[in-house]
């Protein structure tokens, strides 16, 4: 981490931790030390590896490590082990009390290796919504877009955890001009995390096998450039527009977690091929919230979204290319059909045209220095009520 | 790697070595063994690490890993002080001798752990080609094309060394329509490998610090499924048309080794922003040739170039991205003003239009399963002479 991102670090947990067997990896705050995985507990995070070490839980070499690589490429079962006996423990305050670090003491890690990150275009809303901004007078989606899941490649190396600063990135405006960002906008994602064996290239993963390679969950901030977007962007689409960062959530929340959050996924026309159709083709019902310097601006849907997580992982495979472990993929900005529930600022401002109104009388078409965004979520739990997913969160610093 | 990639890969170094100081990774062929860093002599090849350690060579540590991970983080100090002792001992045959690894015990295995890998589209011949193919009534070049190298993160993931079988991908050929690809491609392009320490996040690398982040050249086909990439490509660039496979040669020639290869680029108008020009900015004069199953079938110049080594450097890094090492920048498809220098099938077919005529009577538009290309370049030698810089190939096999 470069000395800007760490100066701008808060110290602490988020402020949102979520309650389950979540995972991330956390370093001490102000002292060094080695990254350890970590889970939240209210206002403290439990040293997994210590705990397994000591109280004999499953794979204590994975759970020892500084980072989840070594958990997410054991698969499934492993996965399972791990967070039946994580949830007995976390029932018991007894059994985990002496493995607890406050939460002041330390600070969120990136929790894995990025592999390859994937950022979808899966929510129809979204879609419509930028397709209508940029031609108004044209077809609002693309030819191929209820054939398959549209999507590109963004970059691995990019991508930070929640809490860094994001420092506003300077390109090119258009036709000789450059300089910074002036259209800085934010992008509410679900970031699917995989993991597991990967399939032989040449071979697809099914749809049906596809979501034993979804470890979990992350809320992901895919900032956008819009400026140096729109001029780059064609023929071969986004690149420095997106390329200088991701952000995504501390925790990672675990599929199993989910379980009472599976939804039908909306209607299809026309129907999708037959790789993309089965039992898994289900949506996850996250309910997001941004907010804007503590002000909350909107809601999106992530139940929604057009294209499942099953979905993207077939498609992805489709032809042949193997998956990694620490492979990410983005679903795409969330919006819901209400201007409330729209997942960036170019929805948000139709484009700049009309200014979001803030509480304190200011207004925004997009992001401001100094601004903060923190992204948020909840789920049903499988117990009843709700399950908080966490939250991804950055402040834009002056360009340099 | 997949027990299909390894049946399918033959024993043995490529045929075409480069000469000089380039370095790369061999395992034992059908033996089980480590991975050591090599360097090609003739018919044999060096250990390098096993020489480092043997006759007090710099950085024995970096030397003797499995891959070239640690001396492409390492930086150009040492990559001038381990090229500069390795030329000495190349000079001398008895020096070396002890160490030498018969070519036919070895395979060539990833030189490197690809970071990000993006690709470019700096060719104007080929763009304009591609532009008048895909667009007859329309203007080939989007506006954006003469003032910044566009290009799009491809996934690192399925980057393969040189020899690895491609299998044909199958996917998406338009709406309702799945299967095998049936307009398999190949794009021969300037591989260019990265590596030293990153810049902070936010601090671009400047022009004429660009080329001390470039390790070295490698040999690049960016296999393409055309049929899945027309249409999926619409509004964010490809995605599955090129994720099945990227090949790249065994051996990495330094950039010191192409002292002499350097070369002005072509005129640009118009002028790009001061960010792109200075004196680093140069192009590299490597002849390229494309052999489909041995026929010479195109010798693509890639001193025309439009958008040189260090332009790319300093554009990709324009919005404070860092670079990490062993990132891969492909130049993109190279093309030269005539028939014969063209670098993909999409140009030598023009669209499939006109097949390419073989000598054994046969034609292609697109690759059939069993073809094999081979892509192999020299470049003027600081000694004088041509300098070869190895081959990258691969065989197609029948989609599964």
């Amino acid at each position: 981490m470069s000395e800007i991102a760490a100066a701008g670090r808060t110290a602490g947990i988020p402020a949102a931790p979520p309650v389950g067997t979540a995972l991330g990896v956390v370093a001490g705050a102000g002292r060094p030390g080695p990254a350890r995985i970590a889970a939240p507990v209210g206002d403290a995070v439990l040293d997994v590896g210590a705990l397994a070490a000591a109280a004999g839980g499953p794979h204590p070499a994975l759970l020892q490590q500084r980072s989840l690589d070594g958990l997410l490429a054991a698969g499934r079962p492993a996965w399972r082990e791990v967070f039946g006996w994580l949830s007995e423990q976390l029932s018991d305050p007894e059994r985990i009390s002496a493995h607890l670090l406050p939460a002041s003491g330390v600070v969120p890690v990136l929790p894995f290796t990025v592999a390859d990150y994937v950022d979808f275009f899966a929510c129809e809303q979204h879609a419509v919504n930028a397709g209508r901004i940029f031609r108004p007078d044209g077809e609002p989606l693309a030819p191929n877009w209820k054939h398959l899941p549209v999507g590109y490649h963004g970059r691995a190396g990019t991508v930070v955890v929640s809490g860094t600063p994001v420092i506003r990135p300077s390109g090119q405006r258009g036709p000789g001009d450059a300089g910074p960002c002036r259209s800085l906008d934010v992008e509410a994602e679900v970031g699917y995390v995989l993991g597991g064996a990967s399939e032989a290239p040449g071979h697809p993963v099914p749809l049906d096998g596809a979501l034993d390679h979804v470890f979990g969950v992350v809320l992901l901030n895919d900032w956008s450039a819009r400026d140096i977007q729109a001029w780059e962007t064609r023929p071969l689409g986004p690149l420095l527009g997106k390329s200088f960062a991701t952000s995504i959530s501390a925790w990672v929340t675990p599929l199993d977690e989910l379980a009472a959050a599976w939804v039908d996924p909306p209607p299809r026309d026309p129907q999708p091929l037959p790789y993309l159709l089965g039992p898994t083709d289900r949506g996850l019902d996250l309910t997001m919230e941004i907010r804007l310097n503590g002000e909350l601006i909107s809601t999106p849907p992530a139940a929604d979204l057009y294209w499942t997580p099953a979905q993207l992982v077939a498609h992805l495979t489709s032809n042949g290319a193997p998956l990694r472990p620490g492979d990410l993929l983005g679903s795409g900005t969330v919006s819901g059909a209400r201007r409330e529930q729209r997942g960036c600022f170019l929805e948000l401002s139709w484009g700049g045209r009309e200014p979001v109104l803030l509480a304190d009388g200011s207004s925004r078409t997009y992001l401001l220095d100094g601004d903060e965004v923190t992204i948020t979520a909840t789920a049903p739990a499988r117990g009843g009520g709700r399950l908080s997913l966490g939250e991804v969160r950055g402040k834009i610093l002056p360009a340099l």
